[in-house]
């Protein structure tokens, strides 16, 4: 049986404008002249309206990995084999991806979801399993998910802010793996954004310009192959995304839902941001931008949600890698806000007329 | 008696190219596609050339706080009154200014050098005082400082490095304070540059377009009063610097001479930097940049440095605060280079061509 779809569109969370409003004004009695923390100023205001806390905190945050095969990875779009991807689902439960050392430098938990390799399972109970099936059908030919698989992915997605939530997380981050998963996306993000293949194809994890010459003609041969089902977003998702991307647009709706402040890491997840802000404009509340990727379709990406991320560092991994870096920035953001003197506490003078 | 000037010439260390190769190797063979954490990856091997190490580490972070007044701020070229710089020594010394919550979030020692302030000695032993006047002479009508108080100013630099060295350190923050220094840094940088006022004047603490104007037209006066002396960077320091602008100068010098990497924060550090740059080209290897401060005018001081910062946060507090914010990332940089699995170690396909 099919999964229902109704709970992506419930209603989503309301930001707290009375915390924004408090966390403003703390702003202005502190001691720097107003406006001098730039980002950090307006991420902690941010903050404040949607954890609705004068002075917001980061204190547990959730990392949730979601794994999958791309059919199209049959085309030769990725400089990898698609075995890379069930090995790194198993050097993730090792702990010795990227994102796992990051998720222990930043003291998040860290949560990896196999929705389905070609690999099979890696047999550790330090991976959830969900067998979507041995990774999507290749986009190029046909769609590449099943009605059931793409509901599926997305309650995938659900279940673990759910999760999350229970365990306490004021801040979830999804990330990525999948070999090829930068084509899914940018196809995706072509039939989101009305797009050409070459205005969004890139590298990738490391196409010289040839490849990505190639990859361009498989997503534009897709393009044209699923031109009369994208129109709608859903559909456009179930044709071109995988079993990751659907995850990750499914935490975000959630975390709308739930109110709890998502923090999108870099081209896959903000591939994943844009499908859920089509399904239901207001999550985009509910996101805050990590980083800007190397990729360079992201850059088109980040233009449709109005985002501006915090970093900028040329990293092009996924994993949710930007966004954990992101978030000691975010802290300190948060630990300024909280634990700067006042001009009155200090008894220092404020500015004059400018 | 004057102090001797002599050190500023003697001879920087050298990077290590025996560790950056060892380094790169190490980046080349972890489980990721190559370059894929981008400024991360080549953060932690110039770290790697710069502590020797194959695998660096930011364990002990020292942040020293110069604090000093300008005779300029008589021009009403600020929004804050003068009196500021000594409340915030105060500040400082209690705990609650930007760059003490900072530095109490990363761990690392921070010193505060009030260098000689219009207030007067703040009474604490928290910090140490310095008295080099109450200010600096106002640089619109004569040279700021006297060539006493200049060698003192850039010594007091030097043995701030040597106290960080001695309780091993391996990363040195140097932060400014005082009213009126962009001023004095702006005016500093169009000397050092060949620039007009009007390219590096900016808003500082928040200066409305008018008195940004009026700033420019200040430092236009000083540029014309001191044109015959400002071929030289040393006498250009002298003449348009500030007490804080030559200790934070005499700090990268002597970072650079000693082998200790720093880090620098945004304007009144960059322009410091560069002057330290004129007197000694090599230091530049061993400075990292933190951020891209919202000032103006540190876009022209950065080209001229050939540095790219990497962070970009709309920041413009100085104290060092855009640097502190920095060493997180910095540190994740070197857990990612040192904690990663290798592709050999975890069972990982490499990539094929591309």
């Amino acid at each position: 049986m099919t999964p229902d779809l109704a709970w992506l569109r419930a209603p989503v969370a309301a930001p707290d404008p009375a915390a924004a409003t408090a966390a403003l004004a703390r702003q202005a009695s502190l001691t720097k002249p107003l406006g001098s923390l730039g980002r950090l100023e307006s991420a902690a205001i941010q903050l404040a309206a949607l954890q609705g806390a004068e002075r917001p905190s980061l204190d547990r945050v959730h990392i949730c990995v979601f794994a999958g095969d791309h059919g199209v990875a049959g085309e030769g779009v990725s400089v990898f084999p698609q075995a890379v991807t069930g090995q790194m689902v198993a050097n993730f439960a090792a702990g010795g991806a990227a994102i796992c050392v990051l998720a222990r430098e930043i003291g998040a938990t860290l949560e990896v979801v196999d929705l389905g390799t070609a690999a099979g399972p890696v047999a550790t109970p330090r991976v959830r399993h969900v067998g979507l099936g041995p990774g999507t059908a290749n986009l190029a030919l046909g769609p590449a998910m099943t009605a059931d698989q793409l509901a599926m992915g997305l309650e995938e997605g659900r279940a673990a802010v759910r999760r999350a939530r229970a365990v306490g997380a004021d801040l979830f981050i999804a990330g990525d793996m999948g070999i090829a998963n930068t084509t899914a996306a940018s196809a995706l993000a072509c039939a989101l954004l009305g797009r050409q293949a070459v205005e969004l194809a890139g590298p990738g994890t490391g196409l010289a310009a040839a490849g990505v010459v190639h990859k361009a003609a498989v997503i534009g041969r897709a393009l044209a192959l699923h031109a009369n089902g994208l129109a709608d977003p859903l559909e456009a998702l179930r044709r071109l995304g995988g079993f990751e991307v659907a995850a990750i647009a499914g935490t975000y709706v959630a975390c709308a839902q739930l109110g709890l402040p998502a923090l999108v890491d870099g081209f896959v997840a903000g591939v994943a941001a844009l499908c859920a802000a089509r399904l239901s404009p207001a999550v985009a509340d509910w996101l805050l931008f990590a980083h800007r990727s190397a990729e360079p379709g992201h850059a088109l990406v980040l233009a449709a949600l109005g985002a501006e991320p915090l970093l900028s560092l040329d990293m092009r991994l996924g994993e949710g890698s930007g966004a954990a870096v992101a978030v000691p920035v975010l802290r300190l953001a948060c630990a300024l806000h909280a634990g700067m003197a006042t001009f009155a506490e200090a008894g220092v003078c404020g500015a004059g007329p400018a």
